[in-house]
């Protein structure tokens, strides 16, 4: 099962993510937790350029490439292999944060992040998409007390509703593999919902298991 | 007019451009020097990733995507300024470069290789290029007398024989924007046949200016 979970800015994800893999290894899944951009040493180096403030203006286009040459690199050195191998991957944002932000955010063409996702990873998508959603002012106030913000965390108000809608949108679009849990919510709240859906993504590995 | 000047390892490519960029200053010839992977400050820092030692093993569409990022920002904060202002741009290495490398020397599908020209550089194609061509085995001892090798510098030399009938094929197939010089020849030799070429640079501007 290959796992993504994604959400703008200060929706919590990080701890749910550990919540998520400690419920599913007590399960007895063998997991391997990674994200993007990153997961190699040469994709998070990667990272780093993109997430780096700036002077020079940086080109969409080539933003859109870095993003893909470091998903290229994650998916031949750590996602095929443990899929190959039989294990779980569950993977802090995918391809369609980029959807998300490169395309809603920014404004590229979405075919153009079509083609760099055929191109990139032939057939390979994830089973399962959990998205945590809340109120861009909500998650902008939690990304802010987390202390200084990166190039991404920069940008105005507007650009995270783009994101947050192109999400949604995503979401209603393939409503077969995505969750939506609503992340303004209180943490119990959050958690129970988390839990209804770790529960059925066991039950569906069992199915398949039989 | 966009020149680029191609060839592989320690063809003396570096002392021959700047010959040739002074011979054109000194003709009136408003240039922008410049080079790939780099001339931005962030494609200078994707080209330190490219060429950097690692331990991790490059997965070569990851590097094939990282060029042509390098390349996207390039072309838009430079490449298109530049022409866009009548200037000439003189580029150490361009697109040639990706397919006699990373196609010719690492195998990866040609088509590939096009399928990101076309989506990153539209109908952008040099007008001219200039490819120094050495025996393999000449060039690898000037690079070694160089100094430390970087990760290009230290593959096998079937690879660089691999790059260099690339180069000389894709010569082949576009002369009428290919000229190629053979590097192993004296310096006096070298610099005769850069003149006659550099004349006919000028000459071709001048026609396209009348």
């Amino acid at each position: 099962m290959f796992i993504t979970v994604e959400g703008g800015e200060g929706v919590g994800k990080s701890t749910n993510i550990d919540y998520l893999q400690d419920y599913l290894r007590n399960h007895g899944v063998e997991l391997v937790l990674t994200r993007e951009p990153g997961g190699t040493a040469l994709a998070e180096q990667v990272r780093e350029l993109l997430v780096q403030q700036r002077e020079e203006k940086f080109d969409p286009l080539a933003e859109l490439l870095l993003i893909f040459a470091a998903r290229a690199q994650h998916i031949a050195e750590v996602i095929e292999p443990a899929l190959g191998a039989g294990h779980w991957v569950l993977c802090d944002r995918f391809t369609d944060a980029t959807y998300a932000y490169q395309s809603g955010g920014r404004g590229l063409d979405p075919d153009l992040v079509r083609r760099m996702e055929t191109l990139v990873q032939g057939d390979l998508r994830p089973d399962f998409t959990l998205l945590f959603d809340a109120p861009v002012e909500v998650g902008m106030e939690r990304a802010r007390n987390r202390g200084s913000l990166d190039r991404f965390e920069l940008e105005e108000i507007q650009f995270f509703e783009r994101v947050r809608q192109t999400y949604l949108r995503l979401a209603r679009e393939s409503s077969g593999r995505f969750r939506v849990i609503d992340a303004s919510q209180s943490l119990e709240c959050v958690r129970e919902k988390l839990h209804t859906v770790s529960t059925e993504l066991l039950d569906c590995w069992s199915v398949r298991h039989q």
